[in-house]
């Protein structure tokens, strides 16, 4: 495990890549490799070999001299700076298009999420099962959290009802909410929030295609 | 206009937040609002006020000394920054239930991105009209994204049929590729691939959930 000083001082990006070098990891591991270059690695991640290694480092990443770093101890220590070694169990509101297909993800389980159940008002949606996870109204989240003892939400609703929402989850105790509303969430201090925007990711290909 | 030179430096974080700023923008503009300080857009955007003034920098961004950075100068910079001053047309291909939420999201219109048809190979899609986008079989990619010089593909097909599509979209004289698909595609030099990775957010979420 690395030193808890150096946990701190780890970048957004290198966290943001770190699942991606973890799906290398799990593979070579898959076929009994112990060992595996940062040549090789960069050349699967078209990463360069500086960066995997400053990455890999970061996270305390155990390798060998002139050998590569060890595998299943990568997986390890990746695994445990992530908390993925446990499984987090999260719910999820608003069954649109966007839920439907978070709902349907396979590979949370390997991220160390588990979506236990969903809230939707939709009445076709509610009392339903999608992808073998149950649908309740959403006036029913206060009780079914607090029940269950739930501690991350996945916010999939249209931002006009995206804060009204993360007050009644804070109200009920929540610890984190990842959020796909497209708009900033207030929320007190101690909550987090991680803010996906579909809009960032558009801004770096379309700044890509005019260097190009 | 910001000299060429600077555009060259600008950071992966920088460009990812400029849709966020572009937004805040777009609102004090529509307010009447002439001016902003850095104080009030990090109150906006829970960043630091540096971080602000850095990004809005790094893009030529037009201030006014000890008054704050001109709105409308602001958004003119940032969307000839970004190309989102013109219009560029895209297509989509896999419309699952991921890619019909994005056939069914009306900001890329604001982001200088609109998708003009969709590909699928289900019989309950082909043909079909979804979000007022027309979808046509994957088998008549190349010659319609050649009759309608189509240069930017948006990929929301599961990974194993993601680079044999990919392999289509390159013959075809593609140039950039937005790519959902969980899977990094081999492209030949030149072509752009903007991969979305569901698991990084979630790595965020998760690392900021470890040390909170």
């Amino acid at each position: 495990m690395p030193p808890h000083h150096a946990k701190k001082n780890i970048s957004v990006q290198t966290i943001r890549r770190l699942p991606q070098y973890l799906r290398i990891f799990y593979k070579l591991h898959g076929y009994g490799r112990d060992l595996v270059s940062s040549t090789v690695l960069s050349k699967q991640t078209h990463l360069l070999p500086i960066v995997v290694k400053k990455d890999l480092q970061a996270v305390g990443a155990p390798s060998k001299l002139r050998a590569g770093f060890k595998v299943a101890g990568c997986i390890e220590v990746i695994e445990q700076f992530l908390g993925w070694n446990n499984l987090n169990k999260a719910f999820l509101i608003g069954v649109g298009h966007l839920g439907e297909a978070l709902l349907g993800f396979t590979g949370f389980k390997n991220h160390g999420l588990e979506i236990v159940c969903a809230f939707d008002t939709a009445p076709d949606k509610v009392s339903q099962t999608i992808h073998g996870v149950p649908v309740y109204h959403t006036a029913q989240i206060a009780t079914i959290i607090t029940q269950e003892n739930l501690k991350i939400a996945i916010l999939t609703v249209p931002a006009y009802s995206a804060q009204g929402i993360a007050d009644t989850l804070v109200a009920a105790g929540i610890k984190a909410i990842w959020n796909f509303a497209p708009i900033r969430l207030q929320v007190p201090e101690g909550v987090i929030v991680q803010q996906e925007d579909i809009s960032s990711g558009l801004a770096e290909l379309c700044a890509k295609l005019k260097t190009n």
